[in-house]
């Protein structure tokens, strides 16, 4: 098994791949390539143990920025980390592509130089996403922010098979983001996506609303990309704001600094359990390959995880499975 | 001043539209038109000081529950308590309606009988949200669904003649949700809604994205009425799922459980800030009459506020403001 990493993406590259890679080859055994600033890399592994047999360094002069716009920086930038990465895997020197870097590059080099799997029209990120009742996958978080209803229904497919053999869940039930529950709610395009999700053999529950995603009432909630995105942005910082605030107040009341103190067991806990890193990133789906996104803040742990489901990806044949069941229509 | 509330709407009408009314008009002194079925009305009042001086009781028979489609209803059900409230503002026999009922049909009956201002093509729901650095105004959250960028530039004008007349904010800046910051980002649909915003005479600062919500970083949120409502029923579950986490997490700790109640303080404290009563309702700008819609959860409190903001909208002038601007362009 051979990963590739895009070791300069993250928000702190490279040290933070770097040492996720460690982490990644010392529990899994796997090989991994780095791509990125050589000189910047050596001096990075040399203050880990020698994996000389095991990881690789692929100089990349170029790196695209977090802020780059997209298409432009991949068909421009033909010598950085994220085009000389997928690049290896269109020519099949590795299984999987691990990038904590820009998403929209990655989305469009991905979908240049490997292709979408045949019946796929558009490629979703799917994300996992922690629930009262565990975790559910909400696909697209903003591969796609302007998709058709037939992408939607790809993306339960294709999300189905990520949560059945990945995420071992059985006959994942799958809901369709609204603003109401029932089947007449919604613009024509939620509605034509419904009557196709309907239609579809998936485990399909009907539309379901913005409370009900971390109620965990299924375990794939479909969406389209741009309403994807906000929503992960939102629950993040409705998240920041309500600590922030609780800083606040606890400061101005010295009971209650002592009451946090004890407290603080229980929000680490809490923590643990909203823990993305444990997920390590999440899967482009639809692509002919297997891609990882990870956040740009990510830590060495996140990076660990990202590298572990791209090699299970690839274990569990994930694309063929998309592939055939869309045959099977 | 009279303002006419719909006594049926809320999930525990009349009870708490009645005792809402009482608060009102011993507070305010406003006179009330309590619209809905006579005898629980009569029967809901006994417990109160007798102020039939300035409460009257407006029968009406039927009653437009939460889970009915919205247009069908209103043209239906001629006698319910939001048509005939409706139809008292447009007789111009009351000032303001207050409804904590049905959204999408007292969209739908505010529409009808009151039409909309001139130079609105469509109504929107601006609701005040709490930030970090104190409140600001998002519109549209849920009136309409697939809006036209021309629209969004109405919404602008509408939320910040709202923002400047009712919540006096000086100049308030104005900022359009979408998937990143830069110019060039969204679909055609958000790029146009940028450009019109761009050339109007608002505070515009361009786009923004779902992180930048809480944080307070402009007065005034624009975004379409799908997307707005996604936000607003996401932020609530994000909210409720960390309290129901924090919960099982410090009953399973002794220590935690006595930290939790020496904290509480903080955490009532945080509570009122996040109150969104305290603003009483959304107005739904963009129809020739002044309509507040509350939480169908609301409590009295939210009712008398909601009764409060009707009547500024009236003394303030805040239509007349919006359709002089609109007429500057």
């Amino acid at each position: 098994m051979k990963i590739v990493v895009d070791a300069m993406g993250s928000d702190r590259a490279p040290a933070v791949e770097v040492e996720g890679v460690m982490q990644a080859v010392e529990e899994f055994g796997y090989d991994v390539a780095l791509v990125g600033d050589e000189a910047l890399l050596k001096e990075a592994l040399r203050k880990y143990k020698d994996y000389s047999d095991k990881i690789s360094i692929v100089h990349a002069p170029e790196r695209i920025a977090m802020n780059e716009p997209a298409a432009l920086s991949v068909r421009r930038k033909r010598h950085s980390s994220i085009v000389i990465g997928m690049e290896m895997l269109k020519r099949d020197e590795a299984d999987g592509f691990v990038s904590a870097g820009n998403t929209g590059a990655v989305v469009c080099a991905a979908t240049l130089s490997l292709r979408l799997l045949p019946g796929i029209e558009r490629p979703g990120i799917a994300i996992v996403i922690p629930t009262l009742t565990g975790a559910s996958v909400m696909i697209d978080v903003g591969a796609n922010i302007d998709p058709k209803p037939m992408h939607l229904f790809q993306y339960g497919i294709m999300a189905d098979a990520y949560a059945r053999y990945i995420l071992h869940k059985e006959n994942p039930s799958v809901g369709l983001l609204n603003v109401g529950e029932e089947e007449s709610k919604g613009t024509d395009f939620a509605k034509e996506a419904h009557t196709l999700l309907s239609e579809s053999k998936l485990n399909f529950k009907g539309n379901m609303e913005g409370r009900d995603i971390y109620a965990g009432s299924v375990d794939i909630i479909i969406c389209d990309g741009f309403v994807g995105n906000v929503i992960l942005k939102v629950s993040e910082s409705v998240i920041d704001t309500i600590v922030k605030l609780l800083k606040n107040e606890i400061k101005a009341n010295i009971i209650a600094t002592l009451g946090a103190a004890l407290a603080s067991t229980a929000f680490n806990e809490l923590k643990k359990k909203m823990d993305y890193s444990e997920y390590g990133g999440a899967p482009l789906l639809g692509v002919d390959g297997r891609c990882i996104i990870s956040h740009g803040s990510s830590n060495p742990k996140a990076i660990k995880n990202a590298i572990r489901v791209a090699a299970e990806f690839k274990t569990q044949d994930v694309n063929r499975h998309i592939v055939e069941e869309l045959e099977s229509y």
